[in-house]
C-alpha cells in the first residue's frame, strides 16, 4: 500500500537556485528527493506548496510525496532526512496525509512574510533575511495602499510579464498587513500577505510597489491604479528575494490521517 | 586638538578570529583600524569594551579611539567607515566622547545574551546565532540555578583556567535571567546576563552549566556548589561561541560630549 507523506521544510534560500528541481542546479526539491530516495530506497517525486524563486527562504514549505511502504515511522524518517538533506535545509516535520493529498493542489491559503530593514545603516543579523531600504518608510500610507489589494483581483500588474501570458491571473488576498518587529535586537518592518495562491514574483512586486509609496515617491492611491492597469510596467520594481519567506501553508483538516 | 570617538559596532562573529587584533588573522579590531586609518589618514589605535572570542557576535560592541582632528563630522565618518569596513561588520553609530573616554575602562556594565534553540530538530534561521540543544530544558530549574550567581562572587570556576592565573577573578553580576523568545518565526530561549565585567569565556561557562541543570543532569543547587569550588573543572562545559552576542555596554552620562 502506498503512503502519502507531508513534509514541513525550512530552508535558507541563499544556497539554492530556488525550490523547483532543475537539471545541474542545487535546488531544495532536488536535495529533498535525493534524501527521500535514500531513506525509502526508491525514486520519490515531490510536490511543493509554493515554487519559491532563487534566494527566497521558507519557514514552513510543505512538500508531499507518495512512497511505496505500508508503514512509515515518521519520527525515524524525520531524523534520517535531516541527517541526509545537507546544509541550508531542515525538515521540521513529517506526517501521514490522506491518500489524495497534494501539497500544491490541496492548499487553501499561503502566507508569505517580507522583511524590510529601513534606516541609514544596513542591518547585521537580519541582513540575509531582509531588504535594506535607506530611508524612512511611512507605515500608515503603506497600509492604506496595501488595503486596496485585499480581495479578489486580477494581479497581472504584479506578475512577471512572461509568466502571466496565457494564464488566469486572478488571485484572492485575505490579508495585507505590516508592522514593526524587533528580531535579534534589530528593528525591521514585516509585511504579512495571505492569499489563496500567488503569481510568479507577486509578493515581491507588491512589496516593491508598497516601498515606492512608503518612501513618498507615489501617493497611496497609486496602488489601486497600478492594480487596475493589468500591466507589469504600471507597478513598482520587484523587491529583492532575500527579504521574502514562505511562512505558512493552510490545508483543510481532512488532509491529515 | 585630538578628538575622542566612540563607535558602536555590530558584527557576525563567524567571519572573525575574535575581536582583538592578531597578526595574520582577520579580526574585528584589525578591520576597524584599517578603515579608520583610511578615513582619518593616520594610524588609529582602538580599544573595545569586550574582547569577544572567535565566533562570538556583537549587536553593540563599543570601540573608542583618538584621532588627531579638531573637527569630526560623525555622519560622514559613519558612512565612510561602513563603505570600507567590509562584510560581517556594520558601524551603527559614531559619536564624540569626553577626552578621557576609554571603551573598556569607562564601561560600568556589560550585557551579553545567549540564545539556545532546544528541540528535536535544529533551527534554520537562528542556526548561526544559537546553540542547538537536543532535548527539553526546564526553565524554572535553570532560573533557580542562575539566581545563585547574582551578586559579587569569585567566578574562577567559570573562567578559562589558564586565563584565571594571577588575576583577580571577582566579578559582580546584576542580572541572570532567561525566557522564551520567538525570532524569525523560530522558538528559542534567550539568557540575559548583565555584569560589571566578565572573565574569559565566563558567560559560555555559565550557560554550559545552566544547560546541565536544565537537562536534569544536575540539580539546581549544584550551581552554587560549582561557584564555591573556585575550580573550572567543578562547573559545566563551555557553550559554543555561536549562541553568544555582546548586546549592550553601559557608560556614565559624562562620557558623552
Amino acid at each position: 500500500m502506498p503512503t502519502t507523506l507531508a513534509l514541513t521544510v525550512a530552508y535558507d534560500g541563499r544556497g539554492f537556485a530556488g525550490f523547483a528541481r532543475q537539471p545541474g542546479l542545487v535546488t531544495v526539491q532536488g536535495r529533498l528527493e535525493t534524501a527521500l530516495a535514500t531513506v525509502f530506497r526508491q525514486e520519490v517525486e515531490t510536490v511543493g506548496a509554493g515554487r519559491t524563486d532563487a534566494g527566497v527562504h521558507a519557514l514552513a514549505q510543505v512538500v508531499s510525496c507518495v512512497v511505496e511502504s505500508d508503514e512509515v515511522d515518521t519520527g525515524t524518517a524525520l531524523r534520517s532526512l535531516n541527517a541526509l538533506v545537507g546544509d541550508g535545509i531542515v525538515v521540521t516535520g513529517v506526517r501521514m496525509a490522506a491518500p489524495d493529498f497534494d501539497a500544491r493542489r490541496s492548499a487553501v491559503a499561503r502566507e508569505y512574510r517580507y522583511r524590510i530593514a529601513p534606516g541609514p545603516v544596513p542591518p547585521m543579523f537580519l541582513a540575509p533575511y531582509s531588504w535594506w531600504v535607506k530611508g524612512t518608510l511611512d507605515l500608515e500610507t503603506m497600509r492604506a495602499a496595501g488595503s486596496s489589494l485585499v480581495g479578489e483581483h486580477d494581479f497581472k500588474s504584479f506578475c512577471v510579464a512572461a509568466s502571466a501570458e496565457g494564464i488566469r491571473t486572478h488571485r484572492r488576498l485575505y490579508v495585507v498587513e505590516m508592522g514593526p518587529e524587533t528580531a535579534m535586537g534589530e528593528q525591521s518592518i514585516v509585511m504579512r500577505v495571505v492569499g489563496n495562491a500567488f503569481l510568479h514574483s507577486m509578493v515581491r512586486a507588491i512589496v516593491g510597489s508598497l516601498v515606492e509609496v512608503g518612501l513618498g515617491r507615489r501617493p497611496a492611491g497609486w496602488m489601486a491604479e497600478a492594480l487596475a492597469a493589468r500591466d507589469r510596467t504600471a507597478a513598482g520594481p520587484t523587491a529583492p528575494a532575500a527579504g521574502l519567506t514562505l511562512w505558512h501553508v493552510t490545508y483543510p483538516e481532512e488532509c491529515w490521517r
